[in-house]
Parts: structure tokens; C-alpha cells; sequence
């Protein structure tokens, strides 16, 4: 069956870097079925990088594989990643963006990628994507041991700041975490630390809601509205239009649910 | 052979949503060969969509696969269809989507999608695609019989409004329906139903044209001229320029063609 | 083994120009594994496209294919050109697209596309991708001998212009030659033509480096640097920043070099 590898970048999906690493990694395994996550991740934006693998990686099957690479350092000290994290293989370098991932579900395995024997034979000092993780990762999909790329390690870089939701009696303290390309206002605020049966105040900004829609179609267009998203999470949207645009809200903005 | 299904939907095309949908149908059929139509559909843009399935889904082969979500009522009573096209298999939600396919050639069956077994096990009310229409979709490239999906029917929504040409014996009326990317201004006006022959005077907004060129590159560049495209529809094109730009013409706007 | 297809065109990411493409290269052949370089060259810029070419084609295996449709002649009595270039087989129109390509290595055999059995049955006067491009190299997969497709030829057309750097004892001169989407400014001076140990003065526009950076994360950020980038070529960046924005330098810009 052919290796199932998604890839989630900040190239530039037009990219010759995007084309580049596809053909190297389909030079050491022609088998590959390649699935684009995304190549527009804001360039070098490690937070939003970091939330999409916690939202996309978990969906695809176990035994799949995943290449991120949103790499600030490039040609600095830091590390390059290989982890096991439920069944899945992801490489990435070490900077925080499996931090999202980890604090969900810790991995089984991590090495650093240190053996050069499954480097490209030239390394630049500005590509690591595509000269060494690549590689990498596509000699895994060979069914290369992850103990074969680098020594063990169980320790890596998690971003710093509180990304996590603050659960209490009588609050919720979450912030807007992304913005998606409706304009729809993504909250950390899952569905999982909701009590059940609250008559909720929320307020995001200048803006206070005091009910949950249940979905985008029940409201008038134009309405702002507050629901529980198809990832599960609380997050504020327009019907038939763009909360970002209405409200100018960005991402990092306080969110406080009380009852 | 690995089944080849194409995607067309309004999810944007870096979206965790296309990614979480790529998982889900992976995960059902990990054989499966995916082809992105789009997913720049302006959002919740109904006619855009039907135009674009009524231009791709003939092309690819009998026995493809065809998931189009363009679904601005989900959640609410809005229901999905299952059709057999030509021997194309494509999976909607039904709101007019399919409109301009159906009325160029009925489908052989159609059935509505409620049986749950092909369902994801948890269904939200926000995200159809993924967790609904996608599944279903998959199980169909395993072999599923349409019938299995739900029951039979002849009925499903068409778009309102006046989207076909009016062929008369000394005119055709029609409408611009679509802009490209190159800003050429692609009316509903056919070759096959243009009369042989004849010296027509081509009326489009402010804009008059005597004669009809056959390429792009038979005039100067920035010219604005009238021809059959690739497609085989009277478009209004600016060589080397953007129609669209020019004119400030918009979809919907008539199209008359006397002679 | 699934042949390995790229595509490079400036039909548009979300076009359905290119859904009907790949829905002809799969109705020829539905094992192919295909590869999107970029459809997002700007519209008919051949210079751009034969840049990409250059850069690209060279990363996959031998024995892949790759179909360029930059094609602002479609239509006109320009031909089309199947290539054997080290061992990857291309099919573009003969306007230029291979000028880098060629000169980086001459090809080993080249046709003319005239043998209409490999054609679509119906070819449109504005659409050679889709109906003769495409086709043909779909049949090329399959094992067709490339002088099946036409008349060999060792005559192209080749871009005018100075593209090549001029390399004297005291200096180089050369060219903006792309613009990365993060700004960066690539020139066609590569490492390879750069002397050892010398101390270089590099004048582009209105600025002046003295010193090459190793990497993009040895300078503080919002610092205008000059380095050798991930392709081995002269360029312009600023650290976490665009130094196209920043410079507003554009493509064809001198570049000297003295020491």
C-alpha cells in the first residue's frame, strides 16, 4: 500500500522549494501518496503551524506519516525532530511546533535526526526541508527503524505563553487561537471543559454573547453569532459573512465564558 | 485500480477542512488517487459551483468519483444526494449544485444519503463534508451500492432563475456566467447552438462586437474581442489583458446576439 | 510503477483549465501520479516559466515526466516540442520554456508534436494543453517512443536577451532573475562562478553589501543581507522580512559583483 505522507510548510504553495522537496522525497520512494496539509502557514508563524498539526494529524490513520517544516532557525543550533506519536510519524524541526500535539498525547518515541547516512548527500545551510528531514522522513516510509535516524531523546522545545484554556467554577478564560479563511474566530475553547446546561456570558473584545447557535443557517445573514464549531470549538462567526472583517478581532484576544 | 475521486468545494484550499476531509477518505480507502477541482469557490456560491462540476466532471473517466460541498445550509433540513452521471459517481448536498449537469443529461439514479452505517460515528452539525457526504463518498470507491446509501429519488433542487439561453430565429439571449482567473468574461452562450453563417452583432453591456476572432494571438495586444473559448462558449476576452478589468463587467450581466 | 507527471502552467491554481488537464492525462492513463510544480506562473510569462523549469525538473528522477503549458502563441503557428533531456522526458510549446533547461544541458533527442493519433479526437484553437500537449505526453507514460509523436528536430526556439552572467577576472555581472513568495531577491549568479577567498562589492540598485551571510538567522531581523540562498544562487533577503517590499528592486535589475 502505498506510504500515505502529508506535508504542512510555510513555502509558498507555488513554490519551487514545495516542488523540490516533493521530488526528493519521491527520488527515494516513488510509492508515495503525497497529501498537501498546507504550504501557507504565515512564514515562520511556529504557533500556527503548530495548531494545524494538532487539528489534522490526529484525523489521518495510524501508520501515516508527516512532514512539517516551519523553520525559523534554519542553519542555527536547533535540532531537527522524529516522533512517534500514536502510530503516526511526524519529523519537524525542534521548535515547538508539535507542542499543540504532545500536550494532547505524549509521544511513544523521539529521536534527533543526527545520521547523515539519510541526509541528501549535500546539505545546504538554508533548506534543511529538503536536504535532511525530507530525506528523512521518506526513509521511514522505507521502513528505515526511527531509532536508525539519531539518538533517543525526551526532551523538545514547547512554545512558551498560555495557550490552554483556564477552566473554573464559575469561568472559562481561553484566548482566539486562529482564523480561518471565513473569517470565523477560533477560540481554544473546546467543547470537552463546556458544563453542560450553563446559561453562558461570553465576551470577546467589545463584543458579549449570551446564547450558542446551533448552527450557521438558523440566524439572519449579517448576525453575529457564537457556536461550537466543526472542530469542536467555541468561536465566533458572521452568518453568510466574516467575523475577522466585522469585528477586527485577531488572533491572541482574551476570551471570557462565565455563567 | 486506485479509484480516482475529485474535490470541488468553497473550504479554501489550505484549510484544516480540506486536509481533515483528504483524512477521513484516506482512512476509509487508503487506495484512493484525490484530484483538487478547487476550493476557492467563493464561499457558499452555489452557481459557481454548478458551472465548475458542469465543466470538469464530464472529462474524467466513467466509473470516477465526484464529492462536491458547496453547503451553506448545513445544519439545517437541507438533504444529500447520491447520483449515477453518466457513470460517474458524485456525492452533493442538495441545493442546486448539480443543476446545470442534470439538465445537460439526467441522472441514471439518484438517492438521498441516511443510512448512517456509512456515516462518520460522530456527526456534526456544521461540517456535512467530513463527517457525512466524504464518508459516504468513500465507501462507494469500496464497492458500496449506491442503493445502500439511502433511498431512491427523483426529485432534488435546481437552481431558480433564467441560467439557460434563449435561442430565438434572429437573436440568443444569454449572460455572462463565470470569469476566469485571466479575467476573460465566459457567457452561457454555446457553439452548438450559434447558427452557421451568420454576421452577427454581439451586444455585452456597453460593449458591441461585428465579428468573432478564433485566437487569442490573431490581434494586437489589448484589444477586446469576442470568441469561442476552449470551452466552447462566446467569451469576451482582452488580449494579453484582463476582459474583466476592462470592462468592469460582472456574472449575471446579459449577453445579446442578433444577426 | 505509477509514471511520475509534473505540471507547470499559468492556467491558475483553481481553474478548471487544469481539472480538465489532469481529467485528460488520467483518462489516458489513470496510474498516474501527478505532481503540481505551480499553476500560478504569471499569466504567459515564459521567463518565468523556463526559470522554474531549470530548477525543478533537475530534483526528479529520471524516467518522470513533465508537461510545461506556458503558451501565449496557443492558436498561432508556433509548434510543440516532446524532449528527451537527461533521461526526463518534457512536452512544452516551442516558444522558449526549455531556453534554461537546454543550455544547462543540451537534450538528447527532441520532436516536433505532429503525429494526430496522439492528439484529443477534437482540438480546440485556444487549448493545446488539454487537447495535444497533455494527450500526447499521457501516451508517452504509457511507453509510446517519443518519435512516435513527430519529426525529430535539433532546432528550438530560444529566449533573446542576456540571461547567462558575465564572468570577468574583477567582476560578474548579472540579474534579478526571480522573486520568492517571502521577497527574496534571486539572481542567476550561482556559487559555482563565485571566486574563493575574494572580498566582494555587490551593487544592486541603489544598495551595496560588502559581506555574504552565511544563513538568514545569524542577523538581527528587518537587516537587508546578501547570501547564497537554498539553490546555490546570489540573493537579496531581509532577515523575517521582504526585501522585494523593502527594495522594491524587480526582476531584471543589474547585479555587479567586483573585488
Amino acid at each position: 500500500m502505498a506510504p500515505l505522507v502529508t506535508l504542512t510548510t510555510d513555502f509558498g504553495r507555488d513554490s519551487i522549494y514545495v516542488a523540490q522537496l516533493k521530488a526528493v522525497l519521491l527520488s527515494i520512494n516513488r510509492q508515495l501518496s503525497l497529501v498537501d496539509v498546507t504550504h501557507e502557514i504565515p512564514p515562520q508563524d511556529v504557533v500556527s503551524g503548530a495548531w494545524i498539526l494538532r487539528h489534522t494529524v490526529p484525523y489521518f490513520p495510524a501508520g501515516s506519516f508527516h512532514l512539517a517544516v516551519i523553520d525559523p532557525g534554519v542553519g542555527t543550533e536547533r535540532r531537527c525532530l522524529a516522533v512517534d506519536w500514536e502510530g503516526r510519524y511526524i519529523v519537524a524541526p525542534d521548535n515547538g511546533l508539535l507542542t499543540f500535539l504532545v500536550r494532547s498525547s505524549p509521544p511513544r518515541r523521539a529521536v534527533w535526526l543526527e545520521n547523515r547516512a539519510y541526509f541528501r548527500s549535500e546539505v545546504s545551510s538554508t533548506f534543511h526541508g529538503r536536504d535532511l528531514m525530507g530525506p528523512a522522513l521518506a526513509w521511514l516510509t522505507h521502513g528505515v527503524p526511527l531509532e536508525e535516524l539519531g539518538p533517543p531523546t525526551q526532551k523538545w522545545v514547547e512554545l512558551s505563553g498560555d495557550w490552554q484554556p483556564r477552566v473554573g467554577d464559575r469561568e472559562i478564560q481561553g484566548r482566539i487561537v486562529f482564523i480561518d479563511r471565513f473569517g470565523n474566530l477560533i477560540t481554544n475553547i473546546g467543547k470537552d471543559c463546556w458544563p453542560r446546561q450553563i446559561r453562558p456570558l461570553i465576551k470577546v473584545g467589545a463584543y458579549q454573547f449570551t446564547e450558542l447557535s446551533r448552527t450557521y443557517g438558523e440566524r439572519a445573514p449579517g448576525d453575529l453569532i457564537a457556536l461550537f464549531g466543526s472542530q469542536g470549538y467555541l468561536e465566533i462567526a458572521v452568518v453568510n459573512g466574516s467575523a475577522a472583517e466585522q469585528t477586527k478581532l485577531v488572533v491572541g484576544t482574551p476570551v471570557l465564558v462565565t455563567w
